[in-house]
């Protein structure tokens, strides 16, 4: 004798997503039982509309639920600079800053031939299409500054070259508030090689 | 500008899980973005199934789909003995063993001055009214082994005394594979006051 089948299937149910092993989803699932209905209703209902009512910007490729999304309808937002980054999540990153006013293009991936995801794979094609656009002055590379990350950015940086347009990629370097003793090296080297005058 | 309705409304519904705090839960709405859509369809069913169709056995306590549950109803288990757990979760432990053949009782909860949980907070009226069928001869205590767990065993053993019943207490020792030298003291104290004749 086991869980009764609706605690079985929703610790099931738990378990597909990522991190989530048999014994968190017990205790995940024991507590929906312990939860008000109407709390457990909202997160059901949230599920499935975050599923149905979200898709893709057809301009930027960002997750949205109208389309095209917000950034890019708004007018006054600078449409003269492009930041690429690999992920939605990037870009809200970038909008906590509040310091870039301009569009946004999101690859949804990077290139990485270990896990088989070529250029064709991301949203690469959508990004050379807006270039079209005569607006367009400078596309900054903002992918991660991993092996994959770099990449991408290489390559989107030698399509993008013939288009004569200014190509810029964040600067690598110490992070605020981090120590010098315990960088590592590479990051200690990027972080010389970027040095400026002041 | 931050996420989109539908996905912070899921973030929202996430953050209300035990354990799960606002990074979380933004990478589990995002990949529910990624999953198949019945699978999402799958998890919210499950979901709100588990919170309305799952109810409390009148008998025993434990949690059910069916009134009353299949254990209570099960007819080849010893009806003469009845182990009374905390919680749902032990009962499941308690059956992986394949060793109990009788019945359960679960309390839902311990009691616990600290948190405010009195007497009459858990299960044990319901238990005492199980005591009236003249087939019970023995009633196991399995609370956990916790100030709590303890607390509880001992005013339910002074209880039930009265009615001539036999009370057992579950054994403290050092757990199979354990080490002597790792053991803390009052579990070494426990595991000498039980020793047993070979």
């Amino acid at each position: 004798m086991y869980y009764p089948e609706p605690i079985s299937k929703l610790i099931e149910g738990f378990m597909k997503l990522p991190g989530i092993g048999p014994k968190t989803a017990g205790r995940l699932a024991f507590f929906v039982l312990s939860m008000k209905e109407d709390d457990v209703l909202d997160l059901g209902k949230a599920l499935v509309n975050a599923k149905r009512n979200l898709t893709y910007c057809t301009v930027c490729c960002n997750i949205t639920d109208i389309d095209p999304c917000r950034i890019c309808m708004d007018k006054h937002r600078d449409q003269s600079v492009i930041c690429v980054v690999q992920d939605p999540k990037d870009v809200i990153a970038m909008e906590r800053t509040k310091e870039f006013q301009g569009l946004y293009h999101v690859l949804n991936g990077a290139i990485s031939p270990m896990e088989g995801i070529g250029p064709e794979d991301i949203k690469i094609p959508e990004l050379l299409k807006r270039l079209e656009n005569e607006e367009v002055q400078e596309i900054i590379l903002a992918t991660n500054p991993t092996i994959e990350g770099e990449a991408t950015s290489m390559y989107i940086s030698k399509l993008i070259k013939p288009f004569g347009l200014k190509v810029t990629r964040i600067a690598h370097g110490l992070p605020v508030g981090g120590d010098l003793e315990y960088a590592d090296e590479v990051t200690l080297m990027k972080a010389l090689e970027g040095r400026r005058e002041i």
